[in-house]
């Protein structure tokens, strides 16, 4: 296949693997698909993320006068529009008041559920911002002084949440404890590497595997018990009510449910492959790492299946995902997924029909207005700039610009991370 | 299967790669398949390279008395012991005189070689720096003034390999020029990423691609004209004679054989990997990068095997190969492919039956008497230090032997890269 058609199909395989992320249809199909919904007395609506207002809307769209009352938290400046569910704006990434006040409301909705009803809750990127819920005793302030001092200290985010999870009242499965006895779904849009559930949105209906001993723990690792504010320490030392943990009775009521994820979108991408002809291949849903090394080794890929039909024989496909990092050594603008493409563009300069497309499923790849780029073997030559320059100089947004090979999709109102893809013809 | 199997699997699938590498094994082979011997009047061996001895005295065992005359410098010590070839002792990596004496003796030979001769020649890593012969009116140290100043700019390999080519007298296709009219036939064993024939060793009997004014604008992009040898400038800018190019007739009776090659020994492990009953796959041969970003990587797919069968279902080995590079940020002892190890561990720990291997198939990784290193899902929890911090340090090779987890070979004789391999139970 001429790398114009190669184009084509890449674009035609990211439209399908936003498609399966697409917060709209991801709830809708996971809705249709439960046999269940008729037999409880009340479905209550609830949860946070930055695409909550789609979620919600589309859980609407299927349940109708089915719902009783819902309160979802939703990023400042959301579009969504909605009849029964209130969706509350919040600040985000910084987690602000109203966000407290929609989490009260949450808990509110929650509590008040009971053994006969459904609490429906959707989860997606952003939502342990837009659902702060500082525990009895703690301020927003006091909590976010906390977060700040472990994020400067290097902890991880397991640690991270280790100690979140115990200074709050939502996050660690304590929402699904207030719903209790209710039947709790749970329909989450994984946004982190892995999908675990008690990472995303801090896992607000999953059990928690840490406790406060691993909160003071992990303070300690960092030499930050006397460092966080006092109502922060002496909640962890106090130890009062653990996390609910997994095998705990209220658990059996509750399903986490993913119904978007990047594995999700791979496979989407990876049928739609597939179908255009193509053999084709996962290799990981969890890539992380230095962008330029991840991209280099996606550009060795795409040389073995030119040169020997490895792993694929042509015309083939290879499809990835997961979230790399750009160590920024220039002052040029760009974004991961445009960076992907360039350092790639530089390995596979030459080769006939080879195509390499890298783009971020939210639609907005760094400070720009772009998803990504794509690159194939005359990408170097027909630059009027010089791609290793260029990388040196983290500029891949105007490299690709002159090029026309920006991959512009908009804001696409989802996040499962990056796909990367390798066509070869 | 379980680990132990794994690690007894991939110590099998280790020595597979290493057999198809071995200098002595991959010459013999690709004489013995040769049906033309027996029509050459004389049968002249030249040649250099760090496994030079190794593979002058498998030529002498398969042609025996048919050798007529042989040279073939060697890197001081080599221990090979042949009859009907000399071998000469040289500075490696820096050029001697003894280097230069020899090339001046291979060069002679060449010249000697008449139309119904055979000249074989036995390349491979380190024959560049091994046959030293710079042109007329320059010295050794002119020539490795050139070199340095050119390696201190950033130049690429190509680049650095146009200007060397145009001030020596064997490199660039020249010894398959003086060898003219005789037939040559060239056993290369590749240590370069690519087995670009013009690289190994500078190319002697590979056309040339670049020209004295190619080899001038490289001096010119460096800023270095004025800063190389005065000799050096002089012959570039006489421009009297230059390399055998692509095309020209002498290279109708020239052939270039790679008879090991890290793509080669990929090819071999594949074969034993599927042997033992294991899905597997190659995934490139080029893969070069920051060595940390790339063993992630692996550990990535290593991780989608395990959760989703994909690429392969299990029992899988995912096979690769090149040459990663280690940035230096700590003082400890290791190497790229026990580095290598070290950052996958991290990423497969906790995960059942998996492992991940990696080795230098010349035997010495670094600046240690190990090859390589494996992990397991329970490396980072069985060794006394921490992973992490090791990694941190670059202290591969501490933490690996305290767990019995080196991969130990001997020098093999041999160099083909580096070896990867994934296998998950």
């Amino acid at each position: 296949m001429e790398v114009k058609q190669l184009r084509k199909d890449a674009a035609a395989i990211l439209r399908a693997a936003l498609k399966a992320a697409d917060p709209s249809e991801a709830v809708a199909a996971a809705l249709r698909r439960r046999r269940d919904l008729d037999k409880y007395e009340r479905i209550l609506v609830v949860g946070a993320g930055k695409a909550g207002g789609t979620m919600a809307r589309a859980a609407e769209k299927v349940l109708g006068k089915r719902i009783a009352a819902g309160v979802v938290n939703v990023k400042d400046g959301d579009p969504a529009k909605t009849r029964r569910i209130e969706l509350v704006p919040c600040g985000h990434p910084v987690p602000d008041e109203r966000g407290a006040a929609g989490a009260a409301r949450i808990a509110e909705v929650c509590a008040k559920a009971g053994p006969r009803d459904l609490v429906l809750c959707l989860i997606s990127g952003g939502a342990s911002a837009l659902m702060p819920a500082p525990a009895e005793g703690i301020t927003l302030a006091e909590k976010q002084d906390a977060t700040r001092l472990l994020l400067a200290s290097g902890a991880t985010i397991h640690e991270l949440n280790a100690v979140r999870k115990h200074i709050s009242t939502l996050k660690g499965g304590q929402l699904a404890r207030l719903a209790a006895p209710a039947k709790v779904v749970s329909l989450i849009l994984s946004d982190v590497v892995g999908d675990d559930l008690d990472v995303i949105g801090s896992g607000p209906t999953a059990p928690d595997a840490s406790t406060f001993a691993t909160a003071l723990g992990v303070l300690d690792k960092y030499g930050l018990r006397g460092k966080v504010p006092g109502s922060v320490r002496e909640r962890l030392e106090r130890a009062e009510t653990e996390t609910p943990k997994a095998g705990e009775r209220l658990f059996a009521k509750v399903e986490n449910q993913i119904v978007g994820s990047n594995q999700k979108s791979l496979e989407a991408a990876l049928a739609a492959a597939k179908s255009l002809g193509y053999r084709s291949l996962i290799l990981a849903s969890t890539i992380e790492g230095e962008t330029r090394d991840v991209a280099r080794m996606h550009a060795a890929i795409a040389r073995q299946i030119r040169e020997y039909g490895q792993p694929l024989k042509s015309p083939a496909c290879v499809i990835s995902g997961g979230e790399t990092t750009v160590t920024i050594r220039g002052s040029g603008k760009g974004g991961r997924n445009q960076e992907f493409a360039l350092a790639a563009a530089l390995d596979i300069a030459g080769l006939d029909r080879v195509l390499v497309l890298s783009a971020g499923t939210d639609g907005t790849d760094g400070p720009t207005d772009a998803a990504g780029a794509l690159a194939d073997g005359a990408t170097v030559t027909r630059a009027s700039t010089d791609a290793r320059q260029a990388l040196a100089e983290n500029a891949s947004y105007a490299y690709f610009a002159e090029l026309g090979d920006l991959v512009i999709t908009g804001p696409t109102g989802t996040n499962v991370m990056d796909l990367h893809l390798v066509l070869v013809g």
